[in-house]
């Protein structure tokens, strides 16, 4: 932390700062400057809160200078974070592709697309069984029902499953069938289901918030580490901001900083990062090269008939055309597809 | 619903989608154009998913030409919504002031602070028990028995409390005690929350999301309606923009848009728009003179020692002074502060 | 400027540092930390570039303590610059506005408007003779006859000519007839430009870019300073963010926090801001209570054939009564509206 | 052009609506809805302004079926532009990378660049004279100066040279030197500028305005075409928003939509999009995956000394390296690196 006084502050002030320092335990540097002084402060395990000194008078601005999270990042563990998921691991050189559905529709639905998204390379499914959705009046999703027809589709193809957790209520029946938990980009501040899901061992996969910076992102990670579940994944599926060319704006760019700032695995989400079925294969090939561990993709065979977002699905020939062109651009970087650990299917 | 086909649609194409339309039991217009063809829909009784559409091939893009909320939006109901909190009325000419402090931290705290606030004219209470922290190693609010201090406080003064709910969990508990549930920035698009909170018959304040527009944020409102509770209101919190000066981007523009749009009262927090006392008040009296039916302010008697956000509280005496601007503006503008209804406290 | 070093520095990159801060005859303070070192950087007179010490092996962050400007800011001048345009003064107590047509469109429409807005109180005529258009096909503006019947309108009305300045090759026309030239937002960093009417002395009103920061925004402002022209105001007229409801975001907390950081005047553009007349007196009553200085507003007498921005344009009787409410607010605050100083007319 | 009437409107106002189209002599279809009227327009060779009609009593909302640009959009041209620089084709199969200093600082350093850049594969040379800075303090380029380094650099390398145009009274010189006079963000809505530009017979690439949409880009490369230059590229250099981990956010979704959009081509600066060097390579590889004609790299061989922008340089041998990778990307997407045509050097 360090601290800005303002350049008419009082020496009372400036006592009243490192009163305060000392009180916490911690050493104070007083740094003079030209028009003012700055303080340094060091000794803390955490990082602390800016507001415990921009309230006093006098100070003008108090800056963290290490990062808010600690599980999280870097710092805290050398090497990467691999997430185990059946016989793939997430975070390794290998590429894993999430792919399937928006939303569980009927048993036929979800087994006849697991059947051609793993015919074409990719190694999960993907299959909503609760949905948020804007309006009340969209469908929800098929429910418990939903649940038990992914676990059809995992038998058939042996496929493990991603599927979204929408709140506590349906926790237990999602983390029966669920290999993986999905937590959605509305969801990712709700941190009474954070820490629930922290208090599993099941992999959660934590979608940036719409608005999310990276930092506010980590930290969401960070509820789910500090309650001792570290197998935790990230996954870009784009901003907010002014542009309207596209559902969302994907901000690739966080691959790179996030892989800087943590050693937690992060997958690109192309679909619901554009919203549109023609450029979702360009941004996925863009993910690959920017050095994703994986993607989510959403495919469906009868778009037009879609309940959930068909407009953004691709259609399984397509699909397999991508994955040909994924795995060629992985093949050009030194990298590949993730294969199954010992045996697999 | 309009649609526009592409310059290059096939009869087939044009076909397709007048098909659709029909099964839907909706009506299509032709319109031939210059370039293209466009196909008006009438007769639905509530807004279409453009996606239905725009997933035919031949579609160049589906646009809504309806609003999105039905029980939210000014079309379904004449007047406005007067939402009753003990003896006074949110969303009627006088102006409701709910201040307090951002986190209840002990019974003495809060009753001082209520008594401070409500000296200087404010009509209602707010504290938080349950507190939503980006940081898991930040003080989470003292739960129940923070609920407990605010009924004493309610008791002292007869106040009616404000207070956040933040989960399933704790919703009999909050019910219990508070006056107005408040549902923060974070949970917008809860949507099991909401669900939750629309089969109570108590009012929910419901702030904007970080991100969310207008039409997101009516939706949200729409969950609460559409389960059968109607005493709603609506608090602007400020947006995430780029803007980097303030904590958020205040959008006091929504205040007149969203009275255009709904008929549900919207109040405004300058506090967490701002993030900085010194900016505060000027908001504050923005707001007022934007024609907001009520203003949500926070209070500190000693912000710096504050548990959470003392650097947005006012201080009791710079609280008195903004409220008799507050009252001078309202009544400059032929406006007043909301009386008791049937005497109050 | 202070320097962080990553965790994993060595002496010899320290050292290089320390060796660069003397270079350059500044004086360096090492702050020893917990997991590093930070580095205190003292002696400069203007701010320092980050990047003169990022891009040094070893250093994680060089994070500015000081705001890069230095004629725009606080620290340079006590008090309040007053831009003194005719008999009026922008900056001081008394609340000066700003009215007329988006565009001249002939010299009859530009003299009936200008009649109508001094008749409600407004004390400068606005009015563009150049148009900046997004569409090449749109109307571009009278050009050197719309400053012609602006100067027919202020000899008929005795009102100050405010005017927006597009390029170089029509400045000496546009200073020869305009008493405030504008620069508009598409131009706030068009450095050239800056520079040219840095050399003049004729006030300058320089509109906020529609992504600008307040820190680019007063470089903006230090590029007509530092040439020598003291007469500049500053204009808050939106930016851009995500909300779709109106034009663009008014970002109204500008105002008090441009207001604490630098001596120069702040009016605020609510026409431009919003785009949508309806919510146009909403915004400008706001804003002179957030303690702008000034407004500008477009106002049109025949909104609906106006060439440029006629939904944004008050009718001269809606003007009339937003003015009577402008002057109710500012009384209730102990402030008025700006009278002329000598007489004037 | 689609008009939604209000669903309060009045026979007489219809009536004026379709009176006004019948004025423009354009055709007017009358769709009754079940809460409200619509009227399609047709008839109109170029897009028209929402304001004609939203300005009348009783519309709700006018909207554009039509994109508002002409000469910029895939209706008007059939196949891909492909601009001219010397012996390559920017807009064709193969890839043109563009690569060199931020700044011309001495004539050694430019050649210097020069040579590493075009061993390393890079076709053209950038190199800015004249540099527009946030801060009149700030090193502004060496002018005239800098384009007679660039022209040895030329001479020595075969190069053709890229350079950025900052105002109309320098316009001369740069367009004598330069191969691509190049409009950067700021100066994108410079309309003065670009009719100036549109009336060269040279080719121009003009970046993104950091808050600019698709159709507003397309606009100002409208003005361009509309003075009768066809020799215009896009590059896409990163949009401002909330997002603060880089220095802009790379929308590199624009790259498949504008390629929908329009018939020019697209290149991407990951050095200005990213700001940080550890992330250009990522990037510069995702913008090739995605589709790219080209990009447009920063290279310093002394970025610690470099006078702009240091940080976001790539080291000779790194950009090296990225050369290998951008080459077996594009080959692995069955395209490759733009060569001469008729020898070149």
């Amino acid at each position: 932390m360090l601290i800005l006084m303002s350049s008419d502050h009082t020496k009372k002030q400036l006592a009243d700062v490192l009163a305060r320092v000392r009180k916490l335990h911690l050493k104070a540097h007083v740094i003079p400057g030209r028009n003012s002084v700055a303080v340094g402060i060091t000794g803390n395990a955490r990082a602390l809160d800016p507001g415990l000194f921009e309230i006093l008078p006098g100070v003008l601005e108090a800056m963290r200078v290490t990062r808010p999270y600690k599980l999280a990042g870097r710092n805290f563990k050398h090497g990467d974070t691999v997430v185990t998921v059946g016989p793939f691991g997430i975070g390794g050189p290998g590429l894993v592709v999430i792919a399937g559905p928006c939303a569980v529709e009927s048993e036929a639905q979800i087994i006849r697309i697991a059947h051609s998204v793993k015919k074409a390379g990719a190694q999960l499914l993907r299959g909503g069984a609760y949905k948020p959705r804007t309006s009340p009046y969209a469908f929800q999703g098929l429910g418990r029902k939903g649940l038990r027809f992914l676990a059809k589709a995992k038998k058939e193809t042996g496929m493990p499953i991603v599927t979204e957790i929408l709140d506590q209520r349906s926790l237990d029946d999602v983390a029966e069938y669920a290999d993986v938990l999905q937590v959605g980009a509305r969801n990712m501040q709700n941190f009474a289901l954070l820490k629930d899901l922290g208090k599993l061992r099941k992999p959660v996969m934590l979608k940036r918030g719409l608005s999310a910076t990276l930092d506010e992102w980590l930290m969401s990670a960070e509820y789910l580490l500090s309650e001792g579940n570290d197998q935790v994944f990230l996954c870009e599926r784009g901003i907010r901001a002014f542009s309207d060319h596209a559902r969302n704006t994907l901000d690739l760019a966080a691959v790179p900083a996030v892989k800087e700032l943590s050693h937690l695995p992060i997958i690109v989400d192309p679909s619901h990062a554009t919203g549109v079925r023609s450029r979702v294969a360009s941004m996925a090939r863009a993910a690959v090269a920017a050095g994703a561990h994986g993607l989510m993709i959403e495919v469906h065979d009868r778009p037009d008939q879609a309940l959930c977002d068909g407009m953004q699905a691709l259609r399984p020939d397509d699909f397999a055309v991508l994955m040909r062109d994924l795995a060629a651009i992985s093949a050009a970087l030194d990298r590949g597809m993730a294969a199954p650990k010992h045996g697999g299917r």
